[in-house]
């Protein structure tokens, strides 16, 4: 059986994307789960992934790292990873990897924070600018492909990776375009998206850098340690 | 006919990737140049690819953005874009995805420059510590898969992803362990790398931003329009 490990489920956004996708299909895996530390995650990582990072996959042996091998890894193994349709999988292999190595402005400035509610207006123009491009980006996908997801009638990869600016809206109830807000609330809705939301409002621990990041200079409206 | 978006040979290590994988594999494309603007090239480049960033690939009326996303659709059109053996093809393409989105010391401190010869020592930590994990990583391919190339006997997209950093070596005189300085100078002689640099060479513009970028606190030691 498949070993994904993930960290916080509370912090981790490329944690959450292969689990999702293997959760959504219904691919059996094992989950080990390892906590942030505030000094040093690479003495510990390094342990079962070469880059020193979650997500990693172990299969048997072998080791793949990296949420966008992983999926790769997976896809020549599974079906329904990537759309049967040339078209929408290409599409949604093109916008997985723009969210992979990019809107780094809305990344630093919203990290990642399932179970907290900020506000952090006004929001930089760099930020504005990734919003902005993803509601036309989800918005292309929806009217090309026919919805309800990115790429048409079913889950598939490019859902799982949005699946944390999806997170990101509500936490910091970031602005989207009516299309890609709709897009937004049907994803959180799905029992895995819940599953996960829930799962990290259980957990009992903090992680100093990750709570500072989140916060900022912004204003803490709900904190689920507080109100849970 | 493919045709492929490029910016600037001195500066773009994006354009490098899937136009380096072309030609090494012998797949006919039509490039297409495009300059990068000292302010703003969004509005330029969003005419031909929706990213507005290069490289694009068009086919037909087709549009593919994002290198790794060009890779993948090539992979799947042609022989020879990873490896054929599953585990030499999975390795590579957790190390080209922790490219994609990784090793930021390197990237944002020696800029890609193709032509200039600049010293910026000493290194930042975070830098000594990219090239650390990029020695290891060419390293555990090398043994893993025979060499001469990342993923064994063939030119993939992996040399691809990498080959921007063996022009970096170059440029900044960066150091490697000794078998990773070996495969550096070893892509560097491929003739498809020798077109690239001899063309980014003979480019007559330059660019305000990026030459600021490249020189950044350190000191020329060779410039290719002042000796060319
Ligand atoms: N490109 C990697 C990014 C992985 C990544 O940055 N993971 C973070 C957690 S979400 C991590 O492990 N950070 C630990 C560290 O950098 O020390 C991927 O897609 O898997
Ligand atoms: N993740 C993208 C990165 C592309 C990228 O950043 N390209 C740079 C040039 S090397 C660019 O077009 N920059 C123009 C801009 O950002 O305005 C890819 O892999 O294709």
């Amino acid at each position: 059986m498949y070993q994904l490990f993930i960290a916080n489920k509370n912090y981790s956004s490329w944690s959450l994307r292969p689990w999702l996708l293997l959760t959504e299909l219904g691919i059996a895996f094992e989950e080990k789960q390892v906590q942030f530390l505030s000094n040093d995650n690479a003495a510990v990582f390094k342990d079962f992934a070469p880059n020193a990072k979650v997500p990693c996959l172990h299969d048997g042996g072998w080791v793949v790292w990296d949420s966008l091998a992983i999926v790769e890894y997976l896809a020549e193994r599974h079906s329904g990873v990537w759309p049967a349709d040339a078209k929408a999988r290409s599409w949604a292999r093109s916008a997985s990897a723009e969210m992979h190595s990019g809107f780094t402005g809305l990344r630093s400035y919203c990290p990642f924070h399932a179970g907290g509610r900020f506000d952090k207006s006004p929001l930089p123009a760099a930020v504005m600018q990734d919003l902005k491009r993803i509601s036309e980006l989800w918005q292309q996908g929806l009217d090309s492909f026919g919805g309800p997801y990115l790429a048409g009638a079913n889950f598939s990869a490019v859902d799982a990776f949005y699946a944390p600016v999806v997170f990101r809206c509500q936490t910091y109830g970031l602005p989207l375009s009516e299309q890609a807000a709709d897009y937004a609330r049907f994803l959180l809705q799905k029992p895995a998206m819940q599953l996960w939301y829930q799962q990290a409002l259980a957990e009992p621990y903090r992680e100093t850098e990750h709570e500072a990041a989140a916060l900022g200079q912004g204003k803490m409206l709900a904190d689920y340690r507080v109100s849970g």
